[in-house]
């Protein structure tokens, strides 16, 4: 019986490899992308690998709120159309792309890179913490939105920030929990539905 | 409301609507493999596109059997240890290497590129059929096997071949239609277990 290793070349199986560790492609769909990749090589292939060296050379995290652009400052925080006295604070980059994909925000972000996890091991130090201190005691900042996934974790986080922001004297907001817009009923956690029902708004 | 590209810098766009591309990835998921990629710079993205640049470069198909390899004619090909009387038409390169981990076929591959589809307007000049033909009628050969899959276009592909190597006076095989391996009965679809009634055999 042959060796897996002899089944393509080791360029492949190196390829293959690599794919395998993306997020969203495991072992086997990580085989067909490098078949496809390698049957579209001059239309996906190579403008991949391209793209890739390129995204990695160039993009880099803000030293101001740590989300990512190839400038620094970046394009989010050196915008002069922003409100600076309003900080949204999130967990990761990705969370600043669903909040501008919305368009419902038009202050500055702070990415703090992950949350607080006792199980994990993140502590405190471990985040950018000290980098949103010092910007939540800058001069004009009114608010803070903790805007942090309502998991434990999420929440831990959200009340550590809380309790270390508001000696500051700003205010400090979360997000409301709720029915998605858009969900049933029925098909709602009972968790959310309770959070709904407390917050209710007349209308 | 902003437009969608302002939401990150345009190498990263650029970069997730490559990804979005790559099968097995939808944009959803091309965006948190961009960020994961970010993230993991040094281990997972620079290793990635130089994997890609590098299969790109050495990569090409057998001149002689169609499968993928650095080397041509390819590792399968070339090996001494292995039947040249025997010679497994396949569709794809991914046959290939599906067979080559059932280990189960010692002999020659033939990649035709494709099946023949009236649908998609393949025909038989657009996959490598000329060379299937001049590989058959080489001295030593016994047996084409069509391991062609058992779709309505798979099918009308072997019937196709069969019909165009009979006079060659080799022997043309197909593999068995069956009940799979480890498969329950009552899961299975009528075509298959009509198969498998037709093409019993005694224990």
């Amino acid at each position: 019986m042959r060796s897996k290793s002899i089944t393509a070349a080791p360029e492949i199986e190196a390829l293959i490899a690599l794919l395998a560790k993306v997020p969203g492609l495991g072992p086997r769909s990580a085989r067909r992308a490098a078949l496809q990749l390698l049957k579209k090589k001059d239309v996906l292939m190579v403008p991949l690998a391209a793209a890739l060296t390129n995204a990695a050379e160039k993009v880099r995290p803000c030293s101001n709120c740590g989300a990512l652009d190839t400038q620094d400052p970046c394009t989010l925080c050196s915008a002069y159309d922003r409100d600076d006295g309003l900080i949204c604070v999130v967990a990761e980059v990705g969370d600043v792309w669903a909040l501008e994909r919305a368009g419902a925000f038009k202050g500055r972000y702070h990415v703090l890179g992950g949350v607080l996890s006792a199980l994990d091991g993140v502590r405190p130090d471990d985040l950018r913490i000290p980098k949103l201190m010092e910007r939540a005691s800058g001069a004009g900042v009114r608010e803070i939105i903790l805007a942090l996934s309502a998991t434990v974790d999420g929440q831990t986080t959200a009340h550590y920030l809380a309790d270390r922001l508001q000696p500051l004297g700003i205010m400090v907001s979360r997000l409301s929990h709720g029915v998605p817009v858009g969900g049933e009923l029925d098909l709602l956690d009972d968790g959310t539905l309770f959070a709904a029902l407390q917050s209710r708004r007349s209308t």
